[in-house]
């Protein structure tokens, strides 16, 4: 930590000392606890212990890149809102949500999906955060494996009941570091709690 | 509805008809389902069908304020990011964060909290909106019950596990036109599907 600020809230630690007490076995470890810890305090719910899943490289990875200020994408505005405090206070990485890069989408598209490609045109070894669009995270998918490029870290936490197993089926699919929500939760708040928590994490050891 | 425009995407539409068939038997009337819904829809969470409460008057003084323009406040930049389209899409009612009017809290006060009462000064009978800061939540409501002024609705739906649940029952002491997540959950994203589905009902019945 470069300077001697608290990047956590005293309550933020008092509601994390709450979550210790019951949160009961679990298989995650300290690095995998500390991202699962901070989404339950964002949700309430202890489900998401479960539900989370990382590849063997992702935080590692994650917190190289978040170091090297590679650019965060976020799929909605929502995310990008949910991340920028932590992000100023820390890396200062570019931030940008996917759907704000475009005002009309591709014919067969939606916004967000047209914005992640665009995006990943730009930022191929990006941080992609995607919180709320399913299509935006299978649309992403699709264009990495058809080609040899690989973001630095996907988080795949869209919500909901319209393609979203299928879209994380998709990412788990695939050779990249990725932190996933399995099944239909997730969220803007989730997506944003893992990115937020991969930052205190990089910036703590820094 | 002013435009043929459709405030709800097709997509939202087959996520709806998902939850109809899921939900099972309910005690919600039709426009207290419409919101438990959009959250249900937000969260992919089935719990908020039983957590949702609504005082009687709740949903007509949102639907008459919403459409009188009244202002709306929530506490911080992320229930504002979720509510922003929605409301540029309908009635454009003046919108603010009550955490961005502030730089540094009064002492012994969040920032969330300072800011909510500067905004209750000048926007008593606004509708406000809580999605986070449980401290702000509290501050409103001591601050009503000393005064003779009433907001136009409060949406109380912090989440967490400092402060929470206490903050929840204070609001439902007051006789104020209210809807309240009970318990630890909540959310941002919970209190902007709560705002959003308001804004459909009361656009939809225009």
């Amino acid at each position: 930590m470069s300077d001697g600020e608290r990047l956590n809230h005293p309550i933020l630690e008092q509601s994390f000392a709450i979550i210790d007490q019951e949160i009961g076995n679990h298989s995650l470890n300290s690095w995998e606890y500390a991202i699962a810890r901070r989404v339950i305090h964002t949700t309430a719910d202890f489900e998401f212990a479960e539900l989370l899943r990382f590849s063997t490289d992702a935080i590692e990875s994650a917190i190289a890149c978040l170091r090297r200020k590679v650019p965060i994408i976020t799929d909605v505005g929502m995310v990008k809102q949910g991340i920028t405090t932590m992000v100023a206070k820390t890396f200062n990485n570019f931030l940008i949500a996917a759907v704000e890069q475009v005002s009309v989408a591709d014919a067969g598209k939606t916004r967000t999906e047209t914005g992640i490609l665009r995006c990943f045109e730009q930022y191929p070894q990006g941080i992609y955060v995607i919180g709320n669009a399913p299509t935006a995270l299978l649309a992403l998918c699709d264009r990495i494996s058809e080609s040899n490029l690989k973001p630095g870290l996907i988080i795949g936490a869209p919500v909901g009941f319209v393609s979203v197993v299928e879209s994380k089926q998709a990412l788990a699919r695939l050779s990249v570091p990725q932190i996933r929500v399995e099944g239909r939760k997730g969220g803007s708040s989730v997506a944003a709690a893992i990115l937020n928590a991969l930052l205190v994490l990089a910036w703590e050891n820094f």
